[in-house]
C-alpha cells in the first residue's frame, strides 16, 4: 500500500444489475460529470441538514445542468432526527413537487441523512433512484457501501429500512476539512474496524498512518477510504442482505448499539460507541482464548490512538446491556450471536458465548469516570 | 374452462427465489398444515382490522402450533387508514415484542391490511417475511398477487411503498360469504380486467358466469380467482418491478386512482373506480379508433353486468381529472401514459392520445347523477 499515491480514483461495487461507482478524490463537489451521468430523469431532489446546506449546497446545485428540474429539502441535522417524521418530510416534498418515478434523490450529509435519503428513494413509489454524497468520514467509508438505509426507532437503531442501492457516490474529501475532529476519529472506528476483521496488514498501516489520517492528509485519507470501500464492497458482493460473511461488518456494533441506544442517540457518537464496543469485542475474545495478550493490546491501542473511548459509559450496568443486545439485529430466535475475532484481520459471528462470561464481562469491564 | 371443478387447486408465482404458493378453496382458514410451512422462524405476528378481527382472528390464531410466540394487533377498518401512522402501529407492536428478523407477520383482511403488512414486513429490520390471507375478492384476485405493498398519502394513492413478495398467500373463499355485496362487485372489476387485458375467452366466461359469480357458488368463484391469479403472476414473472408488460394491469386505474383521490378514499371503493375508469379507457379505444361499436358495448355490459359503476363522479370536472392523473406513477417525465385496448383481450400501453381528445372525452363523459 503506497500512502503517497494520488488522492484520486474510482472503485466498483459489483452487485450485477445494480453495480455502482464510488469516485473519491478532492474537488469532486463542483463536477457535473461526477452527477449527471447518474441521474434517472430529469427531476432532481437535493436532500441535507442544516450544518452542510451552508457548506457546500449551493456548490452542488451550481454543479447541475440548467435544463434539470432541482429542489432542494433541508432536515435538521443530528441521530435524534433519524426517524420516519423527517422521511416523511423528504415524501411530502416529492409529492408537492410532483416528482415522478423517474426522478433522483441526491444525499448530501452524512450517514443519517444518506441512510434516510436512502429509504426515502426505497419507498417513494416502490423504488427511485438515489445518489450519494457522503460529507462525513464515517459516512465514506460505512453507510456510503452496502445499500443498507433505515431509520432509528425509539426501542431500537435501523429498526425500519430497507436496503436499496446507490447509483454513484461522490466522495469529496476536502468535505473532511470542515468535519469536527471528534467527528473524524468516529470515522476512524470503522475505518480500524476493516483492519480487525479483514486485514491485518491494512491494520499496521494504520497503526503507521494515524498521525496523518487525524491530520487529514488527502493522499493517506484518500487511500485509507478507498481500502475501507473495497473491503466492504468485497464483502457486501458475497453477502448483499446479511444471511452470512457480511455479519463480521458489525464488529462491535452490538455492544455499540446498546450504548447509542441507551445513551440516546447523538449523545455518544455512532463511531464513538462502536470504538468502545470493538475494544468489548476485542476484550471478550480475550477471555474466550481466541485472542493472545498481545493481540488485545495493538486492538485497544489502535483504537485508542484514533482518539476513541476504550470504556463503557459510566452510567450503564450489566442488566442495561443485556436489555438492550436482545433486540440486535443479529440474534436470530433470540439466541446472542456475537461478532468476535479469532485473531487480528479475522473476525467470526459466533453463539458460543457462555452467558455468563457475557455478564462476567459486562460486571467488571472499564467505565468512563464520567458519562459523556 | 370447467366450472364444475372443484374449488381446491394450488398455483405456484414463478420468481426465482423469491417464488410462492397461491392455495385457493373453501375450509383453508383452520389449517395449521397451510400456514406453519411458511413460517420462517417462532414468533408469529397476525394483523387484521376491526371489521375481520371477530370473524377469523380467533380461528387462525387457533390451528397455530402452541410453541409459536404468536402475537395480534388490531387495525382500523378502510382505504382512509392506509397511512404510514397505521405501518407504525405495527412497527411499534413488533419492537414492543422484541420480534427478530426472523418473525413472520401474517396479513388477515382485504386489500388494505395487505398492503400495510406487506410494507410493514418489507421495512422491518430491513425485510422480513410475511403470509397473506386474504378476505375480500379484491385482494385475493389482485392485491395478494404481485409484491405491490404500500400506503397513502394525501397527495396520492399508494405513493410510498416497495416490491415485496409473500412467503405464501392463502384464499379461503368462505371469506366471500361475508363479505357485502358492493365489495364483491368491486373485486369483480380486477376478474373483469384480467379479460379485457389478456383473455378474451376467459371474458366470454365472465359473461356466462356472471350471476353465479355474484351468488358466490364456490367452484365458479374458485375458478374465476385461480384464472385471475394466474394471469396476474404470468404478467408479474415477466415483470416484477414494472418496466414494461406488468403495466397493463394497470388498466383503468389512472382514471380509477383520480377518482379515487379526488372521492377521498374509502368513499368510492377501489373496484368502484376502476370499474368506471375501465369503461373510461375502453370509451378512449374506441374514439382512438382501436375498439370496434360491438366491442365496447361488451366491454360496458359486462362490467355493468357485475353492478359496477360505468359514470364518473358528478362533482368531477375534466381538470379534477387532468391534474390528479400527472401524478400517477405510470407518467414517465410528466408525459401521459394511458393503458388502452387494442382489442378485447388485447391491451397495450400508449402515449400516443392527443391531449384534445383527452379533453374532450372528459368533458362528454357521462356523470353519475348524485355523487356517490
Amino acid at each position: 500500500m503506497n500512502s503517497t499515491a494520488s488522492a484520486q480514483r474510482t472503485l466498483h461495487v459489483a452487485l450485477d444489475e445494480r453495480s455502482y461507482p464510488i469516485h473519491i478524490g478532492t474537488e469532486l463537489m463542483g463536477r457535473a460529470d461526477m452527477l449527471t451521468p447518474y441521474l434517472a430523469g430529469q427531476q432532481v431532489m437535493v436532500v441535507t441538514n442544516e450544518t452542510i446546506a451552508p457548506l457546500y449546497l449551493d456548490k452542488l446545485c451550481a454543479s447541475l445542468p440548467d435544463h434539470l428540474e432541482v429542489r432542494t429539502v433541508i432536515l435538521p441535522d443530528g441521530e435524534q432526527y433519524k426517524t420516519i417524521e423527517q422521511v416523511s418530510r423528504i415524501w411530502d416534498a416529492l409529492l408537492e413537487a410532483g416528482f415522478n418515478r423517474r426522478c433522483t434523490l441526491i444525499a448530501l450529509g452524512g450517514g443519517v441523512i444518506g441512510d434516510m435519503v436512502g429509504y426515502a428513494a426505497a419507498s417513494y413509489q416502490r423504488g427511485v433512484a438515489f445518489i450519494q454524497v457522503p460529507t462525513t468520514l464515517l459516512s465514506q467509508v460505512d453507510s456510503s457501501v452496502g445499500g443498507k438505509t433505515g431509520v432509528n426507532h425509539p426501542l431500537g437503531k435501523n429498526m425500519i429500512g430497507a436496503f436499496w442501492q446507490p447509483k454513484a457516490v461522490l466522495v469529496d474529501i476536502d468535505t473532511l476539512k470542515s468535519l469536527p475532529r471528534r467527528e473524524l476519529s468516529a470515522g476512524l472506528a470503522e475505518v480500524i474496524k476493516y483492519g480487525l476483521i479483514r486485514d491485518e496488514a491494512f491494520l499496521s498501516w494504520l497503526e503507521a498512518n494515524m498521525p496523518a489520517l487525524l491530520d487529514v492528509e488527502p493522499e493517506v485519507v484518500a487511500e485509507a477510504i478507498a481500502r475501507s470501500c473495497q473491503i466492504k464492497a468485497d464483502i457486501v458482493a458475497e453477502d448483499e442482505t446479511e444471511q452470512g460473511v457480511r455479519a463480521l461488518l458489525n464488529l462491535g456494533h452490538t455492544f455499540g448499539h446498546a450504548i447509542e441506544a441507551h445513551q440516546g442517540y447523538g449523545n455518544w457518537l455512532h463511531g464513538e460507541a462502536v470504538g468502545a464496543g470493538m475494544a468489548m469485542a476485542a476484550t471478550l475474545s480475550r477471555r474466550l482464548g481466541w485472542l493472545t495478550d498481545a493481540a488485545l493490546a495493538r486492538s485497544l491501542a489502535v483504537i485508542e490512538s484514533a482518539e476513541l473511548p476504550l470504556a463503557a459509559p459510566a452510567n450503564m450496568d450489566s442488566d442495561d446491556f443485556l436489555t438492550r443486545m436482545r433486540l440486535d439485529k443479529k440474534n436470530i430466535d433470540t439466541r446472542l450471536r456475537l461478532v468476535l475475532l479469532n485473531a487480528l484481520g479475522d473476525a467470526c459471528v459466533s453463539d458460543a458465548t457462555p452467558v455468563d462470561v457475557l455478564r462476567t464481562l459486562l460486571d467488571d469491564y472499564p467505565r468512563c469516570q464520567v458519562a459523556k
